[in-house]
């Protein structure tokens, strides 16, 4: 017995909420096509129709996630038709041979560029492995979960749809840091509820500038020069001071103790800033 | 190994909401009782004390969920003592053999029904399968948690409760949508958050009324005629506009684009419409 | 296959909340070590930071829940360095053989006082369970988690940490009530969302005074007398009038009907109050 092998696992991330029974009906149908699946709820609170900040969150999760299925649905273009409509994708990843399912709207991509890229991708939109009747709007349900859990049941990628050239996958285009001479160009990816900003630089790139903990740095945003203290936690710093610091989950993120650093710095999603020694 | 049997499925349905440990403390009686049970929560988010909302979202979800135990508690008559007091049952259906549990208020009868009513019924208030302990206000800890675990676990009707007659059981009464001559009547079943109203109409019913996607129908309440477009998807009307949608959970319902339906109509939970080609 | 051994159980309590991924990550860090455990949600909903909140909902928890390993995290201290470091501990029941993981800020300690106290102690600091790379804040997935499934895993207390005398843990010093001669001493947990006072008294402590459902009772609190309902629940009582219950956790409460006790009383965790006939 000690032997057997582990149960398939399935990892599910979407906007849902925990309001209506989307979720638990999503497990219902996936329990049903592969019972020996374990489900692990990654986070249903992604703001709504958010994929850029679904995306990241899949991106940072992923390397703490057990190999499987990776379901991920924020989905704003469900309900396009014709032109207008947007593909049901699954993918497997260079590495690791990680299973991605969702739509074709860049969600998936940036974990699957974490894992070396995409290997493999079909279209699921036609899927043999979807629910017999498909609603408009609640492909979750209807193609995403059956489609994760065939997947987790041992299906190969082929059988649950049709072939698709990986060149043809959408991405997002998430801004990406800039190690210079002496300066990191760095983006906000996105502003949290308290006006943290949260950016697309890691650590080890704040190191590579010489920085320490407890040093000045200067950020620079449209030309208004700022100071802040490179800080481990908010009590270092008093409150109202600017504080650069690795968030729980190692982004590097700006914020003001008590206060709002989006506010402070007039910036949100996509804005540039440089940081250097002070 | 591949050809073991797959792990009992328990759903869980409440109005418990997810601030307190209640829900977290049903799973730890049932993991107790049946440790091989695979426990799915279908949300515990039902507005307090609401059965019929209750009935409706676990008759809806029934179809996708797996063959097994399905566990529901909205129960606020479980104060009740003497003559006030409401039975606790477990049933099963004519259908698929799904296993039911919960309070006998009206619950669990509409999912029965779409299974082809109950082929056999148990008073579990005496079940020797309760804990130790009853308390005054906690049943699904400690009734329905356990006897739904002994169920999943290979226990039979008979041996967690008393028989009782199919007849005996309480009925909610829920409104039911009428096709006449082109003419569907039709009633709502409560109204959302946002003042959308769902309707006890099946998509089906409005085809059958010669419905297609685009049309223009009347909706007639109190006297008063309104016209509300057939649509797929909000976007397709102007705002302020009604629209008659199916909802992601296949429910015919009537909605404002960026207004409130209930209100517009001023209607709520068992309202007598009816819906005519315009 | 009959007789196979249940799957391991790991419980997760937690003040992480659900708006973020911090919990689904750490079930991914858990499945991770120990693919075939099943892992239970108890709450994550702990008031942020509210140790004795935690320690309280634990305990209260415990005689439910399977035999297994708990995993609690509620942890304001974690950002501490060098000599304001707090602890991280795993801890082994003398009653049950329970495994507690958690920060060592008493969290733990309650809990493993219902069981008859600590059998073996460690410190998980520096376990070889732990991810490569430690975090500063987010010891819940670098440290407990792992810790976690390595115990339910199998691996001894003994194997991932450091011994650690029991005499060293620390403690909350949760008040305890008195039973003195008809007179029942007890503290305020604490005060729920609605302004309810838990308190430290169980149900027989009432019994003792020989208060019966229905009798009047009077509550002492800082020289003032107020009289309260010995109730099973609140409709018992007219609104504005206080009463005293058993809660759905077994916990005696004060509360006022349509009302706040914690404002009627002008009490707050901690404070004293005395029960006695009236």
């Amino acid at each position: 017995m000690a032997d057997s092998a582990p149960p398939p696992v399935i990892t599910f991330l979407s906007d849902y909420g925990l309001l209506d029974e989307f979720v638990g009906v999503c497990h219902g149908v996936m329990t049903r096509r592969c019972p020996s699946a374990s489900v692990i709820d990654l986070t249903h609170a992604i703001p709504r129709h958010d994929v850029r900040a679904g995306a990241i969150v899949l991106r940072s999760a992923l390397p703490y996630l057990p190999a499987g299925v990776h379901l991920a649905v924020v989905d704003p273009g469900v309900s396009g038709v014709g032109r207008h409509a947007r593909r049901a994708v699954a993918l497997r990843t260079v590495e690791h041979d990680h299973l991605l399912v969702g739509p074709d709207n860049g969600l998936l991509m940036p974990a699957a560029e974490r894992l070396a890229g995409v290997a493999e991708a079909v279209d699921i939109g036609n899927s043999p492995e979807r629910l017999e009747h498909v609603s408009r709007t609640f492909h979750g349900r209807d193609i995403f979960a059956p489609v994760a859990a065939a997947l987790a049941a041992g299906e190969p990628l082929s059988s649950v749809g049709d072939p698709l050239p990986e060149r043809e996958l959408r991405r997002l285009g998430l801004p990406s840091a800039q190690l210079g001479d002496g300066v990191l160009t760095v983006h906000v990816l996105r502003s949290d509820t308290f006006g943290n900003l949260i950016l697309d630089a890691a650590d080890e790139q704040l190191a590579a500038l010489g920085a320490q903990l407890g040093d000045a740095l200067t950020v620079t945003v449209a030309g208004v020069v700022h100071t802040a203290r490179y800080a481990a936690t908010f009590a270092e710093v008093t409150p109202g001071e600017l504080l650069i610091y690795e968030d729980a989950t190692d982004r590097v993120a700006l914020a003001v103790n008590r206060g709002s650093a989006a506010q402070l710095l007039g910036v949100g999603a996509d804005d540039e800033l440089t940081v250097r020694p002070a």
